[in-house]
């Protein structure tokens, strides 16, 4: 299926999301770092966090001024090795990178960074940051809050956020250890795609303000829906996705002042990074060597009948990775849409993103 | 059922519990500091990590020195905020609670404390640990390694740990948010629980050889079988619950260079333990107020038909707490025949524990 899409070159379609972003009013150096991260994540293969959102999440709200073109971040320095940043309402990757940057100089200096950020926005994903701080042989990790589209155990409607934990570690002849993603059962960008193709959604994803299982992946938009957090039902452990939910709240909103997800008071989206360098607790090969020695022992471990060996968080989208910057990346019908309609408005041409 | 179980004072079996292990040959103080943390988790109500694990876990291993009754522990200090400890094989209390106290230390110094621990053994309910960060006005955060006995997606077998995420973060009004649990779906000690109360395992726990459902808590300790990461299914999200399980092996056995749970190649258990100084960030009355406006917004959250009114992690266990002080702890009748066994072996009395 995705195959007979029509695919755009990575590098012509980061110039034409910076050259969108600059339209929009982005001073052309955090267009092209916002376009670096977006394409970063169309390329690894998270379809739900790339050039999908471009026009809706960030285009749009940076015209009608939801999201501030040219933010003032400010860094309160609490101690040698935490800091909390306000955001000022920018785009959520200028103000990521801007936090991350931050813990890694910190973590250089003092063998670990831990960054709070509030008044932040939608920052794509988080592979991107935690990677900032693999490729500084360091542990990255990352927690932001999401839409709040969560119910909690056994609750009704949408509580809390569907908030991010990502992490990120180096290792030697493999690509890095990259985990990035929800304690829920699905996201909003996964039910659009789901609408697109007409398919239906799992039952144990989203329920309805009775609790019924909703398959639609339409329902997903309905205001009484609710995603339900990992774990699913209260048999299979849907408390412990809530309380990693609510961790990530914690070290993001509370911590930062925001108050997380549920309260958001100041601002849309609230973060949280941490580095952590390698070498200032064993050496950096010694881990790296230990790194490789873990995926081998995972890919060598036997398997049930008809699964195949299995993987690391991390390897598939370094796989993806490869495969789309030589051979382009596929762009969902819908999307190519929405390109085109934002293309028109901004006077840009869609057709300068496609592979020759 | 419960209610009908035999009741152990608190006070009195948390000093039986500290002179079987002195009978075993530890310290009196490490023996009283691993009675305290072992009674913690009884009035917590974590019953599977409590005085169940006395004897077999502790006692005998002790006396068979598998575990060292005198550790030796040392401290590599990597920078003013990181630190690895070999545990030098000693009781894990002993060795968490020694590493907890130095992440503490280092982040009333310089805002937060990361320590990762090697050669160290099974060291009870991560609860205690982050609430000794907690009563420092700090984030607590824990992981360790667990009994390699889960499966990965679509693995056949034991490959990872049963590995532990624990966190705890002060409120004002409210107990503290204690988090703690293996993103798995069950651990040894309740498949034994279960077991004893001949009932049956729920399917998407445990599966055996060829990915059949295993019901029956008994076969939770068949060679072939394994649990199920967090998630327990390829559709319900089984690859975020292994992720978590290879995030807490890199945290704690990668990091400080034993390998983690797969490899294990310094001692039994690796652990690792962080400490964030809340006024390092922003005010601890702001910190703990914002805690209470989430706590309160989860309490007045609409619930299902049928649903009690939403808890968050700690809750339940303060509740469990102060109940358990006032009333005793109700001992499984497999528990206090293990601890009679147990007795007579060390020449102690089971009749001192009772509540009169």
């Amino acid at each position: 299926m995705i195959s007979s899409y029509q695919k755009a070159n990575a590098k012509k379609l980061e110039r034409f999301i910076s050259l969108a972003l600059q339209k929009a009013g982005i001073s052309k150096k955090d267009a092209d770092l916002t376009a670096e991260i977006l394409i970063d994540a169309d390329l690894r293969g998270i379809d739900t966090h790339g050039v999908i959102n471009l026009h809706q999440y960030y285009v749009k709200k940076v015209i009608s001024r939801i999201i501030k073109s040219k933010p003032e971040m400010k860094t309160y320095q609490g101690s040698k090795t935490t800091a909390t940043i306000d955001g000022d309402n920018g785009l959520g990757f200028i103000v990521s990178h801007y936090a991350m940057t931050k813990a890694i100089a910190m973590a250089k200096e003092s063998g670990s960074g831990w960054v709070s950020v509030f008044n932040s926005n939608h920052a794509g994903a988080g592979a991107y940051y935690v990677l900032m701080a693999v490729k500084e042989n360091m542990i990255g990790i990352h927690f932001s809050t999401g839409g709040t589209s969560v119910a909690g155990p056994g609750g009704s409607g949408k509580l809390v956020g569907n908030n991010v934990i990502a992490f990120g570690a180096p290792a030697n002849k493999y690509a890095p250890f990259v985990f990035d993603m929800a304690p829920t059962m699905s996201i909003a960008n996964k039910a659009h795609l789901l609408a697109w193709d007409n398919k239906k959604m799992p039952e144990g994803y989203v329920i309805d303000g009775e609790g019924n299982p909703v398959t639609d992946p339409n329902g997903y938009f309905n205001p009484k829906s609710a995603v339900l957090p990992l774990g699913s039902s209260m048999t299979h452990g849907v408390h412990k996705g809530f309380g990693l939910l609510l961790l990530s709240d914690i070290l993001t909103g509370v911590l930062s002042g925001d108050g997380g997800s549920m309260l958001r008071k100041k601002g849309a989206d609230s973060h949280a990074f941490c580095a952590l360098r390698i070498d200032a607790f064993s050496s950096i090969s010694a881990f790296k060597n230990l790194m490789d020695e873990m995926i081998e022992k995972i890919h060598s471990a036997p398997t049930l009948k008809g699964s195949a060996s299995i993987r690391y968080p991390g390897e598939r989208a370094d796989l993806t990775y490869k495969e789309r910057i030589a051979h382009g990346i596929p762009l969902h019908p819908k999307i190519v849409e929405d390109l085109s309609e934002m293309s028109k408005a901004l006077n840009l041409s869609i057709e300068d993103i496609w592979e020759s």
